[in-house]
């Protein structure tokens, strides 16, 4: 079967490849009675306009692009339905790029959309990523750009957050109320602000509790999982133990129960914990996780709202959303075990 | 700074943009020396093909999609990075589509596929696809197709699976064998091969173990999480109760865990319970769930490998492989639930 093109709807119409273009593009040029005719043969025959011609005459990829540290993570595939369901609302197609929470990469994917592949990019951070030059490339071509949960400090970059101070601040005193008196952190990978922020959440809620700032009840964590079980093994083991523990990330809420276990420790009444997660399976672990938990596909969406906003070339500056996130109380900060979970 | 285009290098060279264009693609109508300079002038000022164009020139998009039921999923998350991976080697872009189980939206992700904005396709149904028509479409149009987890039965197409019938019958063979004898299945939703298959493992081990194959044992499931929820509730609130459940995925192993919350019945003591599952927390659940494990990002590699093999037009006739899964017994089906999990 031939391939249905401008030219055959010309031919079958009798109109010149122009007018039938002209049609489909809704042109004032053109009356209403042509267009139907248009319209109704490109129905007819299942016309698909050729997605890079199109391109090449608008300047439309019609795709976005969405970069990610990593997918297989609860937070991040619940955004990407967030962004998807926006995306498909705007007919555009999404491509996906991981960096792996590799700045090189990171680097290497934002060249490579720099040539007109996509319309726009919404990005969460590399945790390795300290030199955001790479971004300023971006911006420079004019590509708009959202970023999303691991955001640049960049102010003239549109970015939606949770809200990261409030939400370790709240976890931190969450744990004092439960009697912690010694509590750790385990602080988010690398140097980006969102680290810094939870931490910082963390320092004021120590401050406004009369609680010492222990800087060995800091572990600054990364990307090796098994150094920062070993040194969350370390934490445990010392004599000076903490009786409470905010990991900043679920993976290091994981490796706290994986090294509890190790030590024979209980949570909760030897250590309470709580964590920054959207973990499906909070509830059903042993003990049961108590948990910061982002809206992920809110944040998502709205990532992918404010890109719209700015492909539309709506005159707005750059901006800020923060979503709340919301503490959810379950037994691993209970001030003694139940019997059963 | 202006773009960096074909014209750019050829004004520079004071050589014709046709000459600037053979050389970069390698033509064997060019010198050597000619080459060379051309490409080291591009790279000095790092020049980027413009993707529509040259996808206009060459018919390659250099991008393939993936198709798949959802991705806040283990399995769907793993089995991306896999294919991610083999994407990145040969230097190609992933567009990311999501049916959400919706047999409409697989066929209209199909249909947008259809005027070569991709090279080729890797595709895991949707669980609500019966009629596979839309597939024919796809395979008229000449554009290389690989199936993975949830496949086509088509055999003119590659697909790439795990053992699906030896899984289910190994699945409900360890049940018989920490001692059950009433052993229900929670069926995959819908009507494809996948869960045909998982269920003839679980009755052909029926059979085996002259244990009786009674269909009230077996649920078919849906999409409806509460729906499911409710029969495994019914089914466990029966006189005649099933003393082992064989989940053929995850979510439905979770419905049980809240289930038998619920009734207060004990896993393992009441109801021994093994499930299809690439859960991260598996270990950390209470008690500790005893998994059918896919090698998730190994089946991505190979469903990609295969459509690059296809896009390099070998030779080759549809393939089909098929990676095994691992049996990791935990705590869900001791033979008695142990004092800590």
């Amino acid at each position: 079967m031939e391939p249905v093109n401008l030219k055959t709807l010309a031919e079958r119409l009798n109109l010149s490849i122009s007018t039938v273009s002209k049609a489909l593009n809704d042109s004032y040029e053109i009356t209403a009675e042509t267009k139907k005719k248009v319209l109704a043969l490109a129905q007819e025959l299942n016309y698909q306009p050729n997605p890079f011609a199109s391109s090449l005459r608008r300047h439309k990829s019609k795709t976005i692009a969405v970069i990610l540290p990593e997918i297989a993570n609860n937070f991040f595939a619940l955004a990407i339905n967030g962004i998807e369901a926006v995306a498909v609302e705007h007919g555009y197609h999404v491509l996906i790029y991981l960096t792996h929470e590799d700045y090189n990469r990171e680097v290497a994917i934002t060249q490579l959309l720099l040539n007109g592949r996509v319309d726009g990019v919404l990005m969460s951070l590399a945790s390795t990523t300290e030199n955001q030059n790479h971004l300023l490339e971006l911006r420079k071509k004019d590509l708009p750009i959202v970023f999303f949960d691991r955001v640049s400090e960049d102010d003239a970059v549109s970015k939606v957050t949770t809200d990261d101070f409030e939400s370790g601040y709240n976890a931190t005193q969450h744990l004092v109320d439960q009697g912690c008196r010694r509590i750790a952190h385990l602080m988010f990978p690398g140097h980006l602000s969102i680290g810094r922020k939870r931490r910082d959440g963390y320092l004021q809620a120590l401050l406004d509790n009369n609680l010492p700032n222990d800087p060995a009840l800091i572990l600054s964590c990364n990307n090796n999982s098994t150094q920062n079980y070993n040194a969350i093994l370390d934490l445990l083991k010392s004599n000076n133990r903490p009786d409470g523990i905010f990991a900043s990330i679920e993976k290091l809420a994981l490796n706290t129960y994986a090294a509890c276990a190790e030590l024979n420790l209980s949570i909760p009444d030897d250590v309470k914990l709580i964590s920054f997660s959207n973990l499906e399976t909070a509830q059903l672990l042993h003990p049961s996780l108590t948990t910061i938990t982002q809206p992920a596909y809110d944040i998502g969406k709205e990532a992918a709202t404010l890109l719209f906003k700015a492909l539309k070339r709506k005159p707005v500056g750059p901006e800020t959303a923060v979503l709340k996130s919301v503490l959810i109380k379950r037994n691993s900060t209970a001030i003694r075990s139940t019997g059963n979970v």
